[in-house]
């Protein structure tokens, strides 16, 4: 049994933005797996068969992944961005786990990708220069309670927060509620950056304040990032502001 | 004056996990900045002056790179990882901020990359799989009660932490004291990793739990990635076991 599973992180978009390994994994697949916009970013090509499914599948397509490589087929399972950060990489090893026995002996591999809040902060400056979260605001997966409690405690610790999933047509108000919560902990004046898409032809950034955030434009597409205390704007003429945090707290001696 | 600076992410070392695009920035630069070891990672070749600098100097060598890229040369900055996280990135814009006025207006560039804690991610399974903070240990930058209160409001919270800069010669007992610090939050059997210089020759991982992690050898090449409460291990016969974070927290109707 020379099957694989190889869970590809694809990036923001851009195909330069793959790294070389990600690029190699595709082009020895047989089997390409995914939700269907990220199995479009690759292209056709003869002994490559293209399994496109639905958003919320994950399990599945996991499980379809497996038994695909238990009979013998090198799988590349695509996810955008990074596939260890609220994309296939967790359902992969869930499947794993609660299914059978040999899959556990697949050689499984995982190629990491660029995710979206590095590359909304690459666009933007540098505003994870301190220490920051990541966090998905999507409750389909986790009680709303425990999301906020977790954002509270992250923004009362004074952590620069990325904010993943921030909203959807099933989820209108979640974002909302978040930044509310924000702005009973952190100054009107935090830097707010919504990026959206980004690499791709779509590619939108808005850098704002807490008190405006809530007038900003968001979906499924789009990275959220509250900034820290510390965060701050380089303003420049003609152009948007770099925005950074500064890689020191005051009050080491 | 075109002068422009990028700041490349070369990722966790290997030159695979490179992006296209971080490839094309060093391809194009005229002068290469960075602390030594990341300079020794970018092949020589005619056109490209090489300027290696010890570590700890990073706002200076910021400045070099601006001056630099002023004087209307392509410089390319080097980091380890991703510029973006604990690295140069931020140490540029400030520089930025606080230097000649004509700086701003520079082509300033981030080009992404591979941070270590995906890179040991994906190498472990995927212990990122849910809501993650990444924390700098350091006490060089901010103050260690700073630290200690992050890190005490992170374990409360039950994000997976990924530790950067753990331990180093001159910060020898923060790594200690951050774990002593999980051992009272978090129970003993929680997963505990440390990966070592991924996807370089001395490559190591360990994956251990938060009663036996005091053991585990690290220095300043090492990530130690704490799992949360759901995180899991696979056991595999003759393999390490696989790690994971499940996208699912309880309590969901």
């Amino acid at each position: 049994m020379s099957g694989c599973v190889t869970v590809v992180g694809l990036g923001p978009g851009d195909p330069s933005l793959l790294t070389g390994a990600a690029r190699l994994a595709l082009d020895g697949a047989e089997d390409l797996i995914g939700y269907l916009p990220y199995v479009a970013r690759v292209p056709e090509r003869p002994g490559l068969v293209r399994h496109a499914s639905d958003n919320r599948v994950e399990v599945d397509r996991a499980r379809h992944a497996l038994s695909l490589a238990a009979s013998g087929r090198r799988v590349a399972v695509v996810s955008g961005g990074d596939p260890g950060v609220f994309a296939m990489a967790a359902a992969i090893f869930e499947a794993v786990e609660h299914g059978e026995p040999g899959w556990r002996d697949l050689a499984i591999t995982v190629e990491p990708g660029i995710t979206a809040m590095l590359a909304a902060a690459a666009r933007l400056g540098a505003p994870l220069g301190g220490d920051f979260c990541a966090m998905s605001l999507s409750d389909n997966l986790k009680p709303w309670p425990v999301v906020t409690a977790r954002l509270e405690a992250v923004l009362r610790a004074d952590f620069v927060v990325a904010l993943y999933n921030p909203i959807s047509t099933a989820r209108p108000w979640q974002l909302g509620a978040a930044l509310d919560l924000a702005a009973g902990i952190r100054a009107p004046d935090t830097p707010v950056m919504f990026a959206r898409a980004i690499s791709r032809p779509d590619e939108a950034i808005r850098v704002t304040t807490l008190a405006e955030a809530p007038a900003a434009p968001a979906d499924m597409a789009t990275m959220v990032i509250l900034g820290a205390s510390g965060t701050r704007l380089i303003p420049r003429t003609g152009k948007a502001p770099f925005v950074y945090t500064p890689r020191s707290v005051p009050g080491v001696a």
